[in-house]
């Protein structure tokens, strides 16, 4: 069977040996932008090129603004920060997802809290969420805020994942979330082009992020993005990220401490070139998940498919294996063939550094630990 | 007088209209370098243009190991975490800086404390941080630590900082700290090509860091570097800027709270081109200096001069005026005539995020604040 697989595979991806699990796809005008970056002069933190990605990214997403950062880790801990997590704090999230997403929580000085996910979505479980807030927090009804029983901690935020670029349940994730007035930041760093009850995830909480890392569904070399329709947080993010800088012909006065997080202009070149392509590119790539899905259902796998709320992205296909056992053997046999695929993050509850941090019961991840495979996922080009 | 300046100045840069405080000049393999990385697909963390970047700022500062990340200001983060900064600890930094140097201390949990400069090298005065010291610390001959007095908060690392490109007394600097146990980190954000008794900036103490934002001497667009001779320090940096991750076919393991600070290989391959003619661009921009010297000697304007023991980049040319009322006139004057000039940045003891912080006397900063400006040092290139 693990032969069958893997020639089905290079059957999708003829022209690439190694078939790579998820390789940046240059169809546009990249080249022609970055060339115009340099006879411009303007490659760094000014420049068209930021301003018209964030402004492509919102429309695209729906969201009110967009601020081009860095990278999506960065992203996320300033989402974070304006949300109002302080340092001691406790945020939420899953332990099935990239270390990313609890990194950027203890950037804020906070503590990871992991809540499970659902077995199909992938992402964090609005049941056991509210499960978790109901046994474990007492709401303080003068500060408005939710104490963490066992720490006496406030829990600041909530971060939810869409992984794998399959939209979690974010809007049953908020409702719990309202109950408790505690703001909701969404991790899109995954979900570009991925879609709950038709709307863009990302867009559901006070804000969300999304990443261009070289892996993602599109790249700028290195970029993250926070969106947001808060306008006051949009403000305050372009803000800190350019070292709070107060305008002035000359003189530098800066009003509090900040950071130097702006995506460079000629990252964002390459951004505008791919955001030019995102139909053809999000397309491209559900084709491809429908060939995988008919070659896997004829099979008795399982293949992670989106639910009836959703359409994604498909940035990496998954599949999931019968055990750890049969998981690892593919694991070792496709690599060995020459096509990339990996497992699931270990899970963030198992890394030293956050082994000691609260957890609710974490069943499903575990289980998905164990199965899941990811699948080369590169957009699908002729002669590529 | 003003007039007659501004026209010099307009002579040195023909062809620019305004002429800006300090723009990129491309003249090498930019453009062939960045097409090479769009055709081979490695734009992100990953590629041949970090690596030599890497290697190529090392041979160029004759430190043994150089991290490439993606700013200055996450690069001086990143140097003093590593270099044992922790939590609610004081850094000593001067206040006539740019507000990243405060800002990346904050960044680590830590307050700065400022120590004034001396006038002629405009950084760090070692007899002044020699004389706070030794009023205000005391040494703890069981933790080895120096503690000051007035906190009780370990003063954990020094970072003097090498103005405008104009090397500060740093060996004396790092004589004193020696004596006290703390480490010094070289902010040589402007620096790259100043030299002190014939050794690069940002290799006199534990670490040095570098930028290479879009108005430095050269650009990545966005950049930082970290250089060391230190094994452990470099090992350790490029661990906990590219996530901590373990090596590993396909698991995914990462083994403690780490960042995604890696400079893309996009931005690496600017870089490289800008190193392959560094000792053009820091020889035209000693020339241009020597320009300015020569006008300004004539007028009985001060004009910024490296002193005996350096070999300065030039990064900013810098005048020092009588007053600060005619600062201002002249500010005014030169910007509304095209001339883009600016005065120092006002001093970091003013702003109000630092307002509350610990400071020596800084009686030179003070003075420099109120005299100096910087004037138009682009590189000179025929038809630029």
């Amino acid at each position: 069977m693990f032969e069958e697989i893997i020639e089905f595979i290079k059957s999708l991806y003829p022209n690439q040996n190694p078939v790579p699990l998820h390789a940046p796809v240059f169809l546009g005008k990249e080249k022609e932008y970055l060339l115009d970056c340099i006879d411009s002069t303007y490659v760094s933190y000014v420049g068209k090129y930021v301003n018209r990605f964030e402004k492509m990214t919102a429309e695209y997403t729906d969201a009110k603004y967009a601020i081009a950062v860095v990278n999506g880790t960065v992203a996320l801990q300033i989402a974070l920060q304006l949300a109002g997590v302080k340092y001691g704090e406790e945020v939420i999230t899953q332990p099935l997802t990239f270390v990313a997403t609890p990194n950027a929580i203890s950037h804020c000085g906070a503590k990871p809290v992991f809540i499970d996910v659902d077995l199909d979505t992938l992402g964090m479980s609005p049941e056991k969420l509210e499960d978790w807030l109901k046994k474990n927090t007492k709401y303080n009804q003068s500060t408005k805020r939710t104490i963490n029983q066992s720490t006496n901690h406030s829990v600041s935020a909530i971060v939810p994942m869409h992984t794998f670029g399959f939209p979690c349940r974010i809007d049953g994730i908020v409702e719990v979330a309202n109950k408790y007035n505690i703001p909701v930041i969404e991790d899109a760093a995954e979900s570009l082009g991925s879609f709950y009850k038709g709307k863009h995830t990302g867009n559901f909480g006070l804000a969300g992020i999304l990443s261009y890392n070289g892996n993602k569904t599109i790249t700028t070399g290195g970029g993250g993005m926070i969106i947001t329709d808060d306008e006051q947080l949009a403000v305050k993010a372009k803000h800190i990220t350019t070292t709070a800088k107060i305008p002035h012909p000359y003189e530098f006065v800066h009003d509090e401490v900040a950071y130097n997080y702006r995506m460079p202009n000629i990252n964002a070149a390459i951004g505008v070139s791919q955001m030019e392509n995102i139909d053809l590119i999000i397309n491209n790539k559900r084709e491809t998940a429908l060939l995988y899905k008919e070659f896997f259902s004829n099979r008795d796998i399982e293949f992670i498919f989106e639910n009836q709320y959703s359409k994604a992205n498909y940035w990496l296909n998954s599949i999931l294996l019968k055990d750890y056992s049969l998981r690892n053997k593919f694991l070792i046999f496709a690599n060995s063939n020459n096509v990339q695929c990996r497992p699931a993050w270990v899970l963030m509850t198992k890394l030293k550094m956050f082994s000691d941090c609260i957890k609710g019961d974490i069943f499903n991840a575990l289980q998905l630990e164990e199965r899941l495979i990811n699948l080369p996922s590169s957009l699908r080009v002729p002669n590529h």
